[in-house]
């Protein structure tokens, strides 16, 4: 008999992985690059307002426990702050704060996921997607993202794995269909007409969306972001949305989900998670009351967005022009978030698996990337490029000389 | 087909789950005494010490993601105060972070349990124990503290029912045996022989123990506290604590784990523990960097902790003096933590549940406590005692009166 249980096999981040390699590798004094993590403060600083109104809350005296579900004015200024956005008309009590995406993902997973039931995926996935799916017994329809067609989702593909699954009788066991948008690893953001019918087909066949919104507001190369908050009007669905990534504070874990609609599965769901988050009492709670304050300084926001996003543009479109120099490498120039996610060329570098690959990187050149299989796509690889270009452009040097190196090696 | 998951049912706090009945009434400019929580500081502020140390975190730019499973910084100072109160020799890499022992629950629950296996508990418990061990499809082998011995724990009971799980054969699916120790809801500090021979039991039945030590710092009216640290050399332990309430910041969501043997269970569930903890990528971070500054600052410290626990102690047995001119309650004192248990005759006062008490307490008096069956244990209240001595004179007057009252109706 086993200590530990067999559900915690899928207990495992990919992401994170080699970090206990490459923290061995800086103890020895290697300079080790890591473009592992979607970490913006390790490069822009949190900005000072939200340190500002972080302070703020701990002077004001905001260190108890609070409403498990939330404390109202964060509920409120998050109900504002994407009304306002995407002209949505949510109010508070749509609204459930968690500690990040992560603790919103486990709670969603707990409360719908029976063993062997489903959820929708799309691959590449975010690597806690399927993990969180399967602690809790449940199984992915994987569809995808579509390379030749600029990481967009294949709509057909996926009305058909739908349809096998009604004609199945397994359509009620379907329990969400979970989007990205914009996309961790791929940095595609979802073209409006594509999103339009991903929601049709949901509608078609009753599934509830999930749409996990973390990155709207680093948009660029011209895209335009379109939240389902904006389209789905009438159909249940959940966002999920924080202050990590366009705020600037990843370490503060705050994350939110949005359930706005009325209709019955929307009401047991919400009623749900917020008893799940009742059974840890509480999330952080000068984080809340500082992100509180934080919505409220749209000004002071969009200022340290627009420079983050700027600098963002120019830091990835920099690194795929690097990237490109790479005979080995295939890479979709992304148009949201920081990520890139290029096909490698396993065999001709001699590698036989990513991971052998990714591994061998970090201990040759110490640089470290996440590799595909993490996402569901092994030959592939992500790296975060937040850095400054002069660090990506030594990571990536690195990177294109190494698979030089191997592929001469092997001949 | 339902659309929120079977295991969901066990997704309830008896804590929290008369805190919307309490909302609406303050909504209505009713004076609401809640009395359900155990948040010292709603009447004790978060010491400066605290708030500094978090301020300084926060203006040094700990914003982003920290190491998984705790900051290097604040598991070096848990372990350096554990080994300086109870003469452990643990080391940062027995120190797993989490979100509160809230988070440390559901990660140890979720890495020993599979459907149908055994966590021991003792009547009554905590009631994040049941919901935890619930929701990852485990069962409770049900001992208890006994109120005739103080609220020790009866070991007579223990070892029986441990023995009768090894004639069955299934004494592998036994995973912990978790202890409170000061015990919530009774307030009870364990007797050090006790303690010994609960850790001999576990011993020589090969069970892994759990101690929840998080009031190891509020002790009074004499007791003395042992932490299994203490007693248990050699035997596979967890031990847990963390900043909420010794350190009065429950809303800073800072649990610790502690497992320092190197046994092969201690070696296995720490490494997936700390696999857990990279599933959600990271803890708050300027919280994990203020309480390893705080833990240096012992004198500070000392001086906040000794005046809380006068406090305490003060309001405890003041509280226990007004219950006990309620002849339909009987109350044994705590020594330690914060919370006072009291058997109350239900019969005598016409009520059939303790929930239609409680309940009609709350909507009767606006005085909200919990009901015993919460912890286990129907026909008891729990009162928690932070509040200062006319808060409670008000609140247990209150329920005295609703006694009589309905004593009285019932003829």
């Amino acid at each position: 008999m086993d200590f530990i249980s067999k559900r915690s096999k899928y207990a495992v981040n990919p992401l994170r992985e080699d970090d206990g390699i490459a923290r061995k590798l800086r103890s020895e004094g290697k300079n080790v690059i890591s473009l592992n993590i979607g970490d913006p403060p390790r490069y822009f600083p949190t900005p000072k307002y939200m340190i500002d109104a972080f302070v703020e809350a701990l002077k004001e005296g905001h260190t108890g426990y609070g409403q498990a579900d939330g404390v109202l004015e964060l509920r409120e200024a998050v109900a504002v702050h994407y009304n306002r956005a995407y002209g949505s008309k949510m109010t508070e009590n749509d609204v459930i704060i968690t500690q990040g995406i992560s603790e919103a993902l486990m709670f969603i997973n707990s409360a719908l996921m029976n063993p062997g039931e489903y959820g929708v995926l799309f691959r590449p996935y975010y690597v806690q997607y399927i993990s969180n799916l399967k602690l809790f017994g449940g199984n992915a329809i994987m569809c995808n993202y579509d390379e030749k067609n600029n990481w967009n989702v294949d709509t057909d593909d996926l009305e058909t794995a739908i349809k096998k699954m009604k004609a199945a009788g397994k359509i009620n066991k379907i329990k969400y269909l979970l989007l990205t948008n914009p996309n961790n690893p791929t940095g595609t953001v979802l073209e409006r007409g594509i999103l339009e019918k991903i929601v049709d087909i949901a509608n078609n066949y009753g599934l509830f969306v999930i749409s996990d919104e973390i990155y709207d507001e680093i948009i660029y190369n011209g895209a335009r972001f379109t939240s389902v908050a904006e389209i789905a009007k009438g159909i249940p669905h959940a966002i999920l949305n924080g202050a990590s990534k366009n705020f600037d504070a990843t370490g503060f874990r705050l994350g939110y989900m949005m359930i706005p609609e009325k209709d019955e599965k929307s009401v047991t769901l919400r009623n749900k998670l917020a008893e799940y988050a009742a059974v840890r009492l509480s999330s952080n709670v000068p984080a809340q009351y500082a992100m509180a304050k934080a919505l409220g300084n749209a000004e002071a926001h969009s200022a340290a967005i627009a420079h983050m996003k700027t600098e963002i543009e120019d830091r990835v479109n920099h690194a795929v022009k690097l990237l490109g120099k790479n005979p080995y490498l295939r890479t979709i120039r992304p148009n949201g978030a920081f990520y890139i996610f290029s096909h490698i060329d396993l065999e001709a570098l001699g590698f036989s698996t990513d991971k052998e690959l990714t591994d061998t990187l970090l201990n040759e050149e110490y640089v470290q990337l996440v590799r595909g299989s993490g996402f569901g796509m092994p030959s592939y690889i992500r790296i975060v490029s937040l850095a400054p270009k002069d660090i990506l452009d030594t990571a990536i040097n690195k990177l294109n000389s190494f698979c030089e190196r191997h592929a001469k090696k092997r001949g």
